[in-house]
């Protein structure tokens, strides 16, 4: 294309050099914050709102750190009433599964007015972010972004002149604690689509910034501005003829989003903080609990500057695009992109999306999944309801969790913590995935899968009908303390025959991958990371209606968990009955 | 009056005999309730809104016990991500400090998923209720009554033929989650006027049960009810000539109240579980955390219905009345009520207020307080910034709950869990109360008063002029731990003159007593109780913003707090350090 003066050649300069870093102790540094966390009002898409904000910011701080970094972050809930947990997305944890933030899995939620010390390695480049999991938090707005660059000294496989980073959310004006007595109430009351769509927390409700182009009609005003709202648009400040790594993570409570730059392409570099065999795309998706990193040349005009747009995928869009703007510093930051911003594609079309998903593959040189898995796990994904309430199950189970942390139940030995029977490993295989359930009921559970440790497990997520007939949503899977390979997607059922499809050559690594509807995905990882790990669907209302399960490996091999993760529950109980004056 | 035909001494058979009677273990139960808190949908006032509800009702169910019976309350917290405790107002908890249920003070909030188990003897027949004490989940609506009879065998003072209980209380439409954050930011955001008054739990909003008798014009049109409705009226159903006894309790978050029955007289007999030398009043006041009894006699047209009324005082009212029927069940219920509602009396009437706070006497034969005390604290009642937030503060300390709660801390010597130093027992005798603080900066503080068991305390409240001129704020104050004696209620600034006007003869025992605008109010107790007892305006902003102050007494001799009190902050982390595998 005339408009690409780029090759990937020419930015992926370190190519030939192996991928994969020991990570040096020399130079790590343990870099420590101290936050506090609390509601406060904010105007994430213009209207006022209550957020919940880390040292008066939303997003929270953004974390820099290098591979083999320390970050050790001091946790305060200021909070009135509610504890508070932080996940650090994409980090493994090794080592440090205590440190994990999920409540219920692998630490006590703090309590108000308490400080819980997170102290985990970043042992890996890549681009994360972290967010609240407890409740739905997350969607409060308990989020920020997580960079981790190569270790000092080393070189990044690929050079660019600057970095911008975007971190993708959507916002409801409904507070959380409403959304959920809605989704827990009988009959559900479903929260809807999100009113707007943020870039670093920034979106714009009842206003389009790009109102001049609105040849298609959102039909919306133009927003008008002083400049220092905090709702004001995102503005990435750039010089022409160089080259820009842009850092894209998506905590979207629901939204699968796309994103694109307008007549900029962009090469798809990294994945979940590993390295991809790059390609070009004019956009991509994004899925909840994915994170990307694409480089791009500013190669266009410089009298102009350019849309970002930021659009819904994969459910009917009832929420106007995200726009951020390109500005070539040859001209004004205030002069409004001539070309109207980048069209999202169609919602629906899934080739389009499967297509994209399909170009993902690992940089030559990653590593390669085991050519053999020791145990295969389907997972049906299903909407079932429970007396009369809508739940999400998997292979029929819906998870609640318990009150006492399973991490140090499990390493605790208590065994009256949580269901000890293991939640099935398959579905029955007459089940059909294409109606909806013939028998919607499903049972409430919080058993756990364990893992033999050190194994290869093989996860074969099947999606299915959710309760009305001809739907079947998307779902984006995250599996916490580990990446997984993502050995290949397909339609309808998986069957035996399907095994001969797997992609064991290059398959990306990942820690979050989506199912599209009525399809299946197929992923595989090694069991080496001792702790407990919940694996779910990262839509948050989904989460919360039970759509998730546990995986526990090794937890004999877990070190001294902190009292301050095993204070409340059973574990609680163990530790404070020991004699005292 | 030609419309009384009953006097005092007809109701009150049994005045002769002794009114305190000693607890007989004979007859005396354990009353068990399991009870699980959620939030879930209702109607309060007939607009769908969030509520707090115990076993899916609201208000919580009326425990109904006998003096001497213990009270056993398993209660699982079943919100998702916020802890709850549950107060006993009015129980003094003797010997059981740790069942009182204030959160930071008498134990550690009860976890989301985890059971505590409230078990505290009901010593003393009275009114009484139950509420949330953490964060303003009573605003909430985690509210409800707790009825004592007298013990098994024993007669009443009085003789009734039937009883009602009405729990007042007042309802905002924007939820407690969001009101604590308007009451921290700053500039602060006051919550405004409630939008209605609800008995038990029902009130109507926008629409006005007796818009018949709109003469003086709410402007509200009628109120359609097929009569189902959670919000549809109370109705209490009598017979003609007969006695009733009519329980009411307040639990208001904001709002001083004033109840009328149309027609009919009332006989003052209760206050707050004690007995009251009876007096006849056509409407009495009752400010949040007030309770009492009347006995009321049936003898107006049996051929009518009659309004019973609940309206705002003390505040400029912008809330309609809350209105109940009296239904005679001589006549239909629902035919309205063909007199207007009893009018609430001017809502800035305080001298009407003073008159009948000061008719109110212990009954002749209960305990009157020590002569002599041992300690006077003086505690100034000021509004106030710390930093531009606006708070309440005692002695210019805004007071900021710990993390860890103060019966353990003081029980287990843990030295750094509060403020060690004492707050003060006075403030400057310079201080001008009729003015605005010249000097409007208070700290925050977290120290306790720290007073000698078995000792006879006065308490002189002293109220203010808040921050705006010309504003001088009712605040109910409500004692944990005992009743104390109303010794007076006094004009201005409080002065050595005033205590010779102590009524040591026959001061009423309440638990809660009101300061009134630029007045103030002498208490008297004897710390008889070993436990630490919160003492605090009872408004429940007021308390939030830090209007309260601790007192402790005797905390060693409590006995062993159960480790599910103590499971949070430094006892927590104390209780957990013992060596385990």
């Amino acid at each position: 294309m005339a408009l690409l003066r780029l090759t990937p050649l020419c930015l992926l300069v370190h190519l030939c050099c192996f991928v994969l870093f020991v990570s040096s102790v020399l130079g790590a540094k343990a870099r420590h914050f101290e936050w506090e966390i609390e509601y406060m009002y904010g105007a994430p898409d213009c209207l006022e709102n209550v957020v919940m904000g880390i040292n008066g910011q939303f997003p929270g701080p953004t974390i820099k750190a290098r591979a083999g970094d320390t970050v050790v972050v001091h946790l305060t809930n200021k909070l009135h009433t509610e504890g508070v947990v932080i996940h650090w997305h994409g980090i493994r944890q090794l080592g440090t599964p205590w440190a994990d933030g999920t409540a219920s899995i692998s630490q006590c939620a703090i309590n108000p007015g308490e400080t819980f010390v997170y102290r985990f390695k970043v042992d890996k480049a890549g681009t994360y972010f972290y967010h609240g999991h407890y409740g739905m938090q997350r969607s409060a707005g308990l989020y920020g972004l997580l960079i981790v660059d190569v270790e000092e000294g080393k070189k990044e496989l690929f050079q660019y002149d600057g970095e911008f980073n975007l971190l993708l959310s959507d916002w409801w004006h409904k507070g959380v604690h409403e959304q959920e007595v809605d989704l827990s109430a009988n009959p559900m009351r479903w929260i809807g689509e999100p009113q707007s769509l943020l870039i670093n927390g920034r979106g714009q409700y009842n206003c389009s910034l790009a109102a001049a182009h609105n040849s298609k009609g959102s039909g919306l005003p133009g927003c008008k501005f002083r400049g220092n709202e905090g709702c004001a648009p995102n503005i990435l400040h750039v010089m022409p003829n160089k080259t820009y790594r842009l850092r894209v993570a998506s905590t979207t409570a629901l939204a699968s989003l796309n994103l694109a730059i307008g007549n900029h392409k962009m090469l798809m570099v990294e994945a979940d903080g590993n390295y991809l065999e790059p390609f070009w795309v004019n956009d991509f998706d994004i899925y909840s609990g994915e994170s990307y990193s694409v480089v791009f040349r500013t190669d266009q005009n410089p009298a102009n500057n350019y849309w970002i747009s930021v659009g819904v995928r994969g459910r009917q869009p009832r929420t106007p695009q995200a726009l951020a703007i390109l500005h070539y510093q040859t001209t004004t930051a205030s002069k409004l992109p001539t070309l109207a911003p980048p069209e999202t594609p169609l919602w629906n079309d899934y080739a389009r999306s499967k297509s994209f998903s399909n170009k993902i593959r690992a940089l030559s040189g990653s590593p390669t999944p085991p050519r053999i898995n020791h145990r295969r796990i389907f997972l049906l994904n299903t909407q079932n309801r429970i007396d009369g309430y809508t739940k999400w199950a998997i292979n029929n189970v819906s998870l609640t969790l318990p009150p006492t942390p399973y991490l140090g139940a499990i390493k605790h030995g208590f065994s009256n913590a949580f269901d000890q029977k293991s939640p099935p490993d398959t579905y029955l295989n007459t089940y059909d995935i294409m109606k909806p359930p013939s028998n919607p009921n499903s049972t409430y559970g919080n058993g756990v899968y364990m893992l033999k440790f050190n194994t290869t497990i093989d996860v074969i997520l099947q999606n299915a009908n959710a309760l009305n007939a001809n739907v079947s949503e998307i779902h984006p899977w995250h599996l916490h303390g580990h990446d997984f390979w993502v050995l290949g997607y397909g339609e309808g059922k998986f069957s035996k025959k399907d095994i001969g499809k797997f992609n064991l050559k290059n398959p990306p690594l990942r820690n979050t991958a989506v199912i599209f509807p009525y399809g299946w995905t197929a992923l595989r990882f090694v069991t080496d990371n001792p702790g407990v790990w919940a694996f779910h669907c990262h839509i948050e209302p989904h989460l919360h209606m039970g759509m998730g399960v546990v995986f526990a490996e090794g937890v004999h091999l877990v070190g001294n968990i902190p009292n301050e993760a095993l204070s409340c529950g059973l574990t609680g109980k163990m530790l404070m009955s020991k004699p005292h004056n």
